[in-house]
C-alpha cells in the first residue's frame, strides 16, 4: 500500500508541476506583452519637447544645464549664428546687443 | 496508514510549494528583464523628433496644437525674433512681411 | 484506502493548485509593475536630444541621416531662410556666401 501511494505521488506531483510551468509561463507572457504595449504607447505619450528662451545682453547665452540649443536669435536683425560646445548661442554681427537661445530638452509633461 | 499519507503530504506538498515559488521568481524575473531590454531598445529607436514649417504673412506665426516652435524665420533677411506663450514666432524687424515656424514634437514615425 | 488517498489527492491538488496561481499572478503583478515604473523612469531620463552643426559654402546645407533640421543660420546677416524635404536649410538671401543648420535627434546619451 505505501508503495503505491508513492508510485500514485511520483506520477502526479512531476506531471502537475509540468502543467503548472507551463500555465505560468503564458499568464506571465500575456501579463507581460500586455504591461510593454501599455507602457509604450504611456511612455511616448508623455515624453514632451520642454523648451525655454534665455536671452542676455551681448553676443553670447548659454541654455541651462540639461537643455540644448535648438536655435538662436540676434539683436540688430542679424541672422548669422553659430553654436559653440553644444550649449552656447553666438550671434556673429559686430557690436550685436542682445542674443537669445531657444532651448529645448526631453521630459515629462 | 492514512497518518502516514498525511505525513507524506504535509512534508512534500510545502516543499515543492517553495521550490515552485523560486522557480517561477526566476522565469518571471528572465522575462521581464528581456522584455525590458527588448522594449527600452525599441521604444527609443522608434521615438523620433517630427517636425513641420508653417509660416503666415505678417509678423506672427503659431505651431499646431502639440508641435513647439524650435526656430523661427523672418522675411526681409530680418534675424531678430522671439517666441511668445511657447508657441508662437514673433518677427521683430518693422513691416515684417513674413514669418515661418520651424515646429517639432516628439512621435513615432 | 486506495480510494480514500485518491479522495485526499483530488481535494488537495486543485485546491492548491488555485492558491499558487494566486500567489504567482500577485508576484508577477509586482513584479511587472515595478519593473515598470523604473523603467519609465530610467528611460524617459535616458532620452536626450542630440545635435550637431553643419555648414557649407552657398546656400544649402542638409543634415546628417537621421538627424532633423530645428533652425538654419545665415551668411550675410541673412535671417530668411526655409527648410526643404524636413533635411535641408535653404537660405534665401542673394549671394550668400555660408549656410548652417542645427540638427537634432533623439538618442541615448
Amino acid at each position: 500500500m505505501k508503495a503505491a501511494v508513492f508510485l500514485l505521488l511520483t506520477l502526479l506531483v512531476p506531471a502537475y508541476h509540468t502543467g503548472a510551468q507551463c500555465i505560468t509561463d503564458n499568464a506571465v507572457d500575456l501579463k507581460v506583452q500586455a504591461a510593454i504595449s501599455s507602457i509604450v504607447s504611456s511612455t511616448l505619450a508623455k515624453a514632451k519637447l520642454l523648451c525655454q528662451n534665455v536671452s542676455a545682453r551681448g553676443a553670447l547665452v548659454s541654455c541651462p544645464a540639461g537643455y540644448k540649443p535648438t536655435a538662436c536669435a540676434c539683436g540688430m536683425a542679424c541672422g548669422s549664428w553659430d553654436i559653440r560646445s553644444d550649449s552656447t548661442c553666438h550671434c556673429q554681427c559686430g557690436g550685436i546687443d542682445w542674443t537669445a537661445a531657444r532651448c529645448c530638452k526631453i521630459g515629462l509633461e
